[in-house]
């Protein structure tokens, strides 16, 4: 599956159509994502990559995740399960999307809070991940410096990856280029699992945009606002987790460019 | 739990009438069904058998499997998650069900992208399953040969066992008779683990109705009405899951009559 | 973390105003609860812990599972996936939190189903969690006896524990005092880990009230009250697993004291 481009003349104002652009080509491809990650997460990661017209395979078996990401046309780590089982699988898995060329993201969940994690995970940014999405907290334990924006840039251009820190606003950077992205809703933090299938949308658009700074952008400008979208017809954190993956099933270019601010 | 029958002289249009009765013998009975199945499945799947009147669980611990088959009525072997532990639990919970005359179900997912879980799902056709559920290219990769009428029908005589193979219409085929159901909805493409819930509730219809084949069409019925109903109440994928368990659990013999697609 | 406390003078009529209280709390200083429990409940126990106000933490990876806990304000230890890694991880947490002076909760889930984890639950008594939470078959295989209210008390007073049993009506006992308490819905036993998610909400009250008997009420009180409230906006089990969250986060004195029967 080759991955299409998008020239963005001006990143700002252009996001929202080039989103909608990226959706569009998710639902008439139908990418796979392999995805290993943490088995709270799972379910909901699953259902999230299929609103948004992606097909997701989830096996760590040792056995068989090789020939799962070979036939896969992107590649998820999450590390919010830290087993030595998943561990292994991680390695065999990079191995063999080294091999087929296909790009990856590490969602390093929670490695501010164990150090083991923190150092499995810096281990992998010399497999050259195209992008990490992670939190302030995590980037700084990741990066050992605190999430501003000159650093997430010089890390960025250090590791030669995307960069997305999630928060109330969010920060794309490649080092080179930089977004901030102000949508979202405050129940985001209210559902588990929320920033792990944000990480496997951001995985699906690295499969059918070129560009992974426009391929990231793209998907966290979905993620944010669906997620407004969701809180606006949410009677709470229960239903806002339903009515997420109903705004990413039916997100729009209107709806993007509508609500989209970016900057 | 004996397993009681019902004389369907004409299953066309007797099913709606059968699934109704099947329906009724779960919600009195509260069958245990215990499930081997993928950490992704897991909580759709428990809670789409507490819809249908049945009881769910989940172990595979190597200590414990066997005592908790033991006390069952019916057993799920979902491939979903092919790791050693889990090929390990399915050996003893078939030795298990086979020491206590057990109906078990096989639902050999994904094994066209996984040659050793397409082995280890050939192997265990000699195990005798009551019935498998898959769909088409699952069905292939198993069979050898396209999901045709004429191929389904040759292999479930051959594997001595009803074979439900899940599409935009179903087939359901015990080799001497044969029924297709076209009901459903494209939203059940879209939630995760919607076959697999399928093949628990049919695993839990094996422990209430003597006849496997009527069992297994019963249950596809079931599955195919609940869906087509949550499918005219949900607004996207997300709230379908949350739909069709409510569908399942309010199913009756009217919704069942009035929607039966059967040829 | 330091837990405050809450006289009660006249538990009967002021648990709902004590629970509001915990509450209140729970929202204010969202305390760290980390969870060793089955994978079927760790989605819907962590959304439920987010929607009551603290924070979930999963991990059972033996290299790590001592700094979460060491970092944590309360544990859970839930037996309902009783496989190797598990128990390991049991043993490592509980060390780290005898050393550190943390409190845990034991929901042992189908022992009475498993001997094998009726035993390992027995021994477990000895690490002294601050309470247990249980339905009644649990309760009398963990005892050995049926689970009256004198054979509850008294089994609290020899483990030095809070007991809640769970059922109808939830039976809340330290040896010294007793609380029932007949809130609830037919719906949560529709909803799978209900109870292991009511355990959760239990460990998150015991970081935040010092007198673990007051503490496990309250939980017991806005679990039952919450679940009301939901089986009156629930149209089946489906829906009413998403309006429980919000009932829990959206739970206030007023909801409280209306509608709790406690005695």
């Amino acid at each position: 599956m080759p991955a299409e481009g998008f020239e963005m003349h001006a990143p700002h104002s252009e996001l929202p159509r080039l989103a909608a652009d990226v959706l569009a080509r998710l639902r008439a491809r139908r990418p796979r994502v392999h995805c290993i990650t943490n088995t709270v997460a799972q379910q909901f990661t699953a259902n999230m990559l299929l609103a948004a017209g992606a097909i997701p395979s989830m096996t760590i078996a040792p056995e068989e995740v090789a020939g799962f990401v070979a036939s896969a046309d992107a590649l998820l780590v999450n590390l919010g399960t830290f087993d030595a089982e998943r561990r292994r699988a991680v390695e065999i898995a990079l191995d063999a999307a080294a091999a087929k060329g296909l790009r990856w993201l590490l969602d390093p969940v929670l490695i501010d809070r164990s150090p083991p994690r923190a150092d499995f995970a810096r281990m992998l940014i010399a497999r050259k991940p195209a992008a990490f999405r992670l939190n302030a907290a995590e980037f700084a334990a990741l990066a050992g410096q605190p999430a501003e924006a000159t650093a997430i840039a010089g890390f960025a251009r250090g590791a030669g990856s995307v960069v997305a820190v999630s928060g109330a606003t969010d920060l794309v950077s490649d080092g080179a280029h930089a977004l901030q992205i102000a949508n979202g809703h405050p129940f985001m933090g209210l559902v588990t699992a929320m920033g792990c299938a944000v990480s496997a949308i951001v995985t699906a658009c690295l499969a059918v945009e070129r560009d992974p700074f426009h391929a990231t952008a793209a998907a966290l400008l979905v993620g944010g606002v669906a997620g407004e979208i969701a809180g606006g017809l949410a009677a709470g954190p229960g239903s806002f987790a339903m009515h997420i993956i109903a705004s990413v099933h039916s997100l729009d270019a209107a709806m993007l460019t509508a609500r989209a601010r970016v900057s």
